[in-house]
């Protein structure tokens, strides 16, 4: 088969090697052509699904399509497949226990202490005594709830449908989870349901002194209401990885709020490593006449 | 039996109902008298254990026991049992965790990036590319190497008698492991042989760019060595809790230099919750002659 690889971000150099050894039988190019049967994509270049009449499966190299399903040149009729990547799986989980974790110890309040050179204890509470609570219970959600949960802390889960998930407790009732996180998760893929959901009444329906860890996508929050929240000591931290805005601009209140940690949406980067083997599952499935794996829903947006 | 409490930091409210309701059939004092069988002890009021004629076990509340050792009141013919608090265990634990996630995933370098308001992404590892190092493999090191192993991280660790682990590199060789060992923990008890084990010759044996997380005792670090590590670049970052001199002065260059994450000895803290069952098991073995656990070895030193 002929693949076409195209990202004005991922470094082709990371990707190519990889898939050609893996993929000795196909071609890969990298500019379009009309014999091309499917494209691996993240922010491809512009104009070139229009050249691409033969096309069978859009394989996205990232697992958020938010903006892939914004482009208008998107053939509707050809399938569009996430990527589930176990690297980047794994890395999102990394960062969702460092968040949790550098909350439940107080080591972002110690940071504070530090830079006043003052030697002050906080009391230590067990995970147990903790609740941490997700928005969102896909992919992302359960693996990094699963390892929360071997840590000892007690986990909740909000989805838009009924799931099940060993030890979480799961619920499509958003003010109970909220209301019930002592640290919030926000995984939730972005949509026009999902958008603005974190505001001054999700804030407000929190525990008194909870945290918020947002590594979504800028638009689930909505940046006044949580400034609001932090300042009024509702909330005592907010850990932020992605924002309205990309890279955030240097006149955002959100860099110096001492209640705030930026980071520059790095919490879970595609590992070719690891998503290369999923993405040659998906051609393989091509390959057969077998439907791919992790297709989106374009009417629910994800 | 008759119980003697006697601390001068931990609050006697936080352990006294949960030891009376645990010990029903016991006595528990706040002050010596003749007919005490067992002492429960952190860093005790002073002129103590001159006037406890009777002491069958001397019971740390503590994990750490060498500010005891160096008591020249305490009396070396009756046992000393340190405390294996299972919830301090897994603080430590989550400490341990918290500080390699946030090297890993290079937090501490983007919270730097943060005061400066740029937004500049790093190279992302697989934690499988990163190897964790524990000095000391006693229970504090075998839960958090295990833990570390569930994420995918390669673990080794160096003791001064040979240990197995499940899944971790065990050696007697603390230069290989040094050699090894992309983010450094220190475990050790500190005795003779382990002060100062952290100097300069260490830091030059590490890994370019790796980091040090010292959760044992002040006396294992050489602060100056450490110091040129850091500003040579051979280390990235240190998490330090403990100090020589605690509160850390405020003198000390180790309170502002970029890095350096300071806490105030609060790691992980002994949990009453989880202890007493512990602090109970050894009073029950007292009671009926068995030998108590957790026994101190007075030559080793721990």
């Amino acid at each position: 088969m002929n693949l076409l690889f195209s990202s004005q971000i991922e470094p082709a150099q990371r990707w190519l090697p990889l898939l050609e050894r893996a993929l000795p039988q196909d071609r890969i190019y990298t500019e379009p052509r009309d014999d091309i049967d499917i494209a691996l994509v993240a922010t491809p270049h512009p104009g070139i699904f229009g050249k691409l009449p033969g096309l069978k499966l859009v394989q996205s190299l990232w697992m958020g399509v938010e903006k892939l399903l914004e482009d208008p040149e998107l053939p509707r009729d050809v399938p569009l497949a996430r990527l589930v990547d176990p690297g980047m799986v794994g890395a999102m989980s990394e960062t969702v226990l460092a968040h949790v974790l550098d909350w439940h110890r107080h080591l972002y309040f110690y940071r504070r202490m530090q830079r006043e050179k003052k030697w002050k204890r906080r009391g230590q509470s067990l995970p147990s005594d903790r609740t941490v609570g997700f928005l969102g219970l896909g992919e992302l959600g359960t693996d990094a709830a699963r390892k929360l949960l071997a840590l000892g802390f007690k986990v909740c889960g909000w989805s838009r449908r009924p799931k099940r998930v060993a030890g979480v407790h799961c619920s499509t009732d958003l003010g109970e989870i909220l209301g019930m996180s002592d640290a919030l998760v926000c995984l939730l893929p972005l949509t026009g349901q999902t958008r603005g959901v974190l505001n001054a009444a999700a804030f407000a329906r929190m525990p008194k002194g909870s945290c918020l860890i947002n590594v979504a996508r800028g638009g689930h929050v909505v940046s006044a209401d949580l400034l609001a929240a932090l300042d009024a000591g509702q909330l005592a931290h907010a850990y932020l990885d992605v924002f309205d805005a990309e890279p955030l601009p240097a006149a955002s209140p959100l860099w110096t709020h001492p209640g705030v940690t930026v980071t520059p949406h790095t919490a879970a980067l595609t590992e070719p490593r690891t998503a290369v083997p999923k993405v040659v599952e998906n051609i393989e499935r091509v390959r057969r006449g077998d439907a791919p794996l992790s297709l989106v829903d374009f009417a629910a947006g994800y």
